[in-house]
Parts: C-alpha cells; sequence; structure tokens
C-alpha cells in the first residue's frame, strides 16, 4: 500500500530518509515542452539541501548536452551534465565498460543524433545513424545500395533506437550486420518503450522498432539500456558510489509503474510515484506487492509542504 | 515419409491423383527475375493435361496485373488474372467477402501499390499507402502534419503489408488508426513474412512491419492474408468450388516448409516441396509429422520425367 505524501511532516520523514533522488523527466519535471508547477522550486530546494539528484530518461534522441540546454530553457539552471542519464549516454556506457568494446571497433546505430553524440565523446566511430548517405535517395529503395552490400569488417555492435528518420534501407542494413558473422554482434537497445506521448498522441516509440529488428533476424536485444532495465541501473550506481552502497537512500521518482517505479524498485530504491503522468489514483492505491513507496499528485507538492512551514 | 518423385511411373501416378496445382512462386517458378529450368514446359503441359494451376505469393507489394506483365516477361505466357492469387489481392478479398466492409468506408493502408490497386478494384477508396503527402516532408518527421491529427472519421479498416517507402509518419499515423474508436478497426496483416530473400541477402519483411504496429499498438492483427494463414486457402476454395469440394485433389507445391507446405497442409491438399530454395534435403528426409507428401530436386523435374516417354 502505497502512502501519500500530504502533510509537511511526512515530507520531512521522506528528507531525512533519501540522499539520493532519481527522476524521470517527461510527467514528472515537464509535460513536453511545459514544464510542471513548482518543479525549479522543488528542484532549487533538495540542492539546498544537499541533496544528489539524478534525471534519467529513456529518451534517446538527445545526448545529454542536448538535455542541460532544454533543462535550461525550462529555467531549471543548475544541472550539470554528470546529473543527466539518458538511454543514449547509457548506451554508451554499457558498449564501453560493460562490453569493454575496443576503441578501434566501429558501431552501427539505427537512431539519431543523442547516440552517435554519446558513443563519439567516448571515442567510437558510429556508422549509420543520422549519415545523409542512407536518406539521399528519398523514399525509393535500392536494393543496390553500396551500405547494404558493403559491410563494414570493423562493426563491433549495434545499437537499436528510436529513429525518426527510419526508411527500409536503415532497417535492411541494421539487419544484415544483425545477421552477420552467424548473428555474432552484439544488439543493443537504447530502451524498449513500445510508445511515447507526444502532443496528445501516442507515438511509435523505440521499442516498437527494435521489435522489427528482432523479429527479422530471429534475434532478442543482448542488452537493454534504458528503464526498466538493470543496465541504467548499473550504469548510475557505477557513477555514483553512495547510491550503490546505500540504495535503501535513493528514492526513484516517476510517472509510470511499469518503467519508472519498476526500475527504481528493481535496483533496491524506494519509489514516489507522481500523477501528472499516465496513471490515475485508484489504480495506485489498489496495488499491492508492486506498489510504490509513496505517491504525491505532483512533483511540486514537495516544495509547496516544505515552504509551507518557513 | 516424404517420397521423392524421380520416374516417370511415379509422376503418371502424381498426375492421376492431382487435379488442381497451386504454386508458390519465388524459389519455384522463379529466383527473383531467374526463372528456373524447364518451368515454361512443366507449366505448359499441366495445362495441355487440363490441369488447373493457380499461383499464390505473399508479395503483397504488386496486384495480380503486375504479375502478369512479370510471368510474361519470364516467358510463361499463359497465366490469367484469375489465376493469381496474391496477398494484396487475398487481403482485398477478405475485406469484400468475410469482413464484409461497406464500399463508403475507407481502407488505410501502410504498404505499397499492389494493396492499393486490388482495394481500388474492388470498389474501395484507400488512404495512405503511396500518396505523396506522407513522404513530402523528406526524413524529418513533423509531430503537427495534418494525417496525425485529422483522422478520417470513415476509415474501416486498416491493412499492413510490406512496406519499401516506410517512414516515421507513415508508421504513426497508422498507430492512431488502431488505437482509435478503442482500438475496434480491424487491423489485417498481408502476411507475415519475417523476412523474404533478394539478391543474396536477407530483407525485411512484412511481418516484421506488423511486429513494430502490434507491439505498439497492444494488439494482434485480426486476419493474417498471406500463406500459411488459411484466409488465403479460404479464398482460394471461394474461387475454386473443385478445390473446395475435393481438398484431396489439390497439390501444393512450393520451397518452404513453415509456410508452403504448412499452407497446404493445413488446407487439407497434398504437398510437394522442391529444394530450389531454402530447404535442404537431409532435413526434408528427417522429418516425420510435418513431412511433405513428395519432394523433388526442382519443379521442372515434372517436365522432363514426362518428356522422357514421349
Amino acid at each position: 500500500m502505497s502512502t501519500k505524501i500530504e502533510t509537511a511532516g511526512q515530507f520531512d520523514a521522506l528528507l531525512a530518509k533519501y540522499d539520493y533522488y532519481i527522476f524521470d523527466c517527461d510527467g514528472v519535471i515537464w509535460l513536453g515542452d511545459h514544464i510542471l508547477p513548482f518543479v525549479v522550486e522543488t528542484l532549487a530546494m533538495l540542492k539546498k539541501l544537499n541533496k544528489t539528484v539524478y534525471f534519467v530518461t529513456n529518451n534517446s534522441t538527445k545526448a545529454r548536452t542536448d538535455y542541460l540546454v532544454k533543462f535550461s530553457k525550462m529555467g531549471i539552471l543548475e544541472v550539470a551534465k554528470e546529473e543527466v542519464f539518458g538511454s543514449s549516454y547509457a548506451t554508451a556506457v554499457y558498449i564501453d565498460k560493460i562490453l569493454k568494446l575496443p576503441k578501434d571497433k566501429k558501431v552501427w546505430v539505427m537512431g539519431e543524433k543523442g547516440i552517435e553524440t554519446e558513443l563519439r565523446e567516448l571515442g567510437y566511430t558510429t556508422l549509420g545513424g543520422t549519415d545523409p548517405a542512407l536518406t539521399d535517395a528519398g523514399f525509393h529503395f535500392d536494393a543496390n545500395h553500396p551500405a547494404l552490400h558493403n559491410l563494414d569488417p570493423d562493426v563491433g555492435a549495434v545499437v537499436v533506437g528510436l529513429s525518426l528518420s527510419v526508411n527500409y534501407l536503415k532497417l535492411s542494413v541494421t539487419l544484415q550486420y544483425l545477421l552477420k558473422d552467424n548473428r555474432s554482434i552484439p544488439f543493443i537497445a537504447t530502451n524498449i518503450d513500445s510508445t511515447f506521448p507526444s502532443k496528445g498522441m501516442t507515438l511509435i516509440g523505440a521499442g516498437s522498432m527494435v521489435e522489427t529488428l528482432a523479429f527479422a533476424s530471429g534475434r532478442r536485444p543482448d542488452a537493454i539500456c534504458g528503464k526498466p532495465d538493470l543496465s541504467m541501473m548499473n550504469s548510475l550506481k557505477a557513477d555514483c558510489r553512495g547510491l550503490k552502497e546505500n540504495p535503501s537512500r535513493g528514492l526513484m521518482i516517476g510517472d509510470r509503474l511499469n518503467t519508472d517505479m519498476k526500475f527504481g524498485r528493481d535496483g533496491g530504491l524506494d519509489t514516489l510515484l507522481v500523477l501528472t503522468g499516465i496513471e490515475r489514483e485508484d489504480v495506485v492505491r489498489s496495488l499491492s506487492d508492486t506498489a510504490p513507496t509513496y505517491y504525491a499528485d505532483k512533483l511540486g507538492d514537495l516544495y509547496e509542504l516544505w515552504s509551507s512551514k518557513l
């Protein structure tokens, strides 16, 4: 059974109990391009109280530096690059630290700029991705395209994320690498969200593109670098020793039960669900085993409760 | 245990036993753009002997008239439109005869010209498909595109087939229709082949695109109109009364165990596997329950055995 945070006393107890606050972004900090009420103040308050904060997001189209721009535009100025964990960064960290892919190997990317940026920052050469050679022919598919026939022997990993510029050629070249060398090149998904909300619609998520390539290749991804998979949590803990040693001092804050809350719970953290995203209070109250530790109407409530005492 | 057809006597017995010969095309009649040896002669022989022939194919990018052009280019001149069952035609027949969609309803298509042609020939208006409005913006995805926001209230079916001109907008609009009206608009797959062979490569098949939309929408297709699903067999039998009344007088000839041979077997027909496609003789010989009735090195062997007696 979840506890609803609605009194200043409850919030004081929460502040005393946790040092590490891990935030999902969309539906918690902002909704699309709109910041949610009292979020700026809540984050400033946590920093003032010397709490450690991290922002985790499954959106792989952006790199961490792109997120800093977004935070800044929203009026959240005090975010450091090191506090942002996007699935594009988590993917690059996975390839570097866990897969230990040598830097003279290349990474084939089906996805957007964010993945390319993070991989290049760690010293890898990427192929595919936003390379204009893959879209120059428009929507005419040419089965003789050199990218299909001259596979690069140095490709040592295949990354699949959300590709807004997907076409049949990109899908097909990605498949050739997944089938190459007896299906042995690691297949890494940035995340497996089936959809994501945008402008009142439900759009195709990275996970749905991963399914195309999984079905075509007869393979499942070897690693998934977004929530709720543990690869992202392990990257985070590798970066934050305190959290690794004392996960119970960490609180995961998100708007989705099946990704954010599961991610926190599986990582040994307590969880706080906010109702500014897709979940409804009656559903939250009906849960037992999978109930979040706490829930609140919105993240900004924390600031409002805190400031009511000042 | 399969019987290998290798003597004239075996072939005479086969001719006496079957009136209806259903052919898969790729790997049986041709390999890509190359006709296989003695196929022209084998088909001419069956016609001369007053046998009924049908050609079934899961390729939905072409309409029946397009196939007649291909047959003609290959030197197979005596094929009538009525003898060709492509998954695009089977899909149109399914929507018309089984779904009984009123003609004032429209069909949203994710796929190529073949599907549009067959649906229009049966009197339906199609949306999506090869409409240039969906590709005009190139590979820049515009979440404000009118096709995403002005869903047509008359769409009564969604068809997903192989789309060589796929882009994120087409996928996303298709998803909106699959989610619309509480997910109630029928979801029809032309076929669910995960891949298909082309120019020595394995390319993304319609089934892999269906998986994207199934995962994103949380739905499975309501109907699958290609081999080995029975929807195509039912269309065929609806067209050929003799086959419907006496399926045991029918022989399904194909190059794939898991599609062609299953299709024939599930439809109550005997089966003949040819080894000009993807299957190997040792595998065929090791099968018991799923063994084809017969197998042969190539379709043209039938003509060679027949002509050896002349």
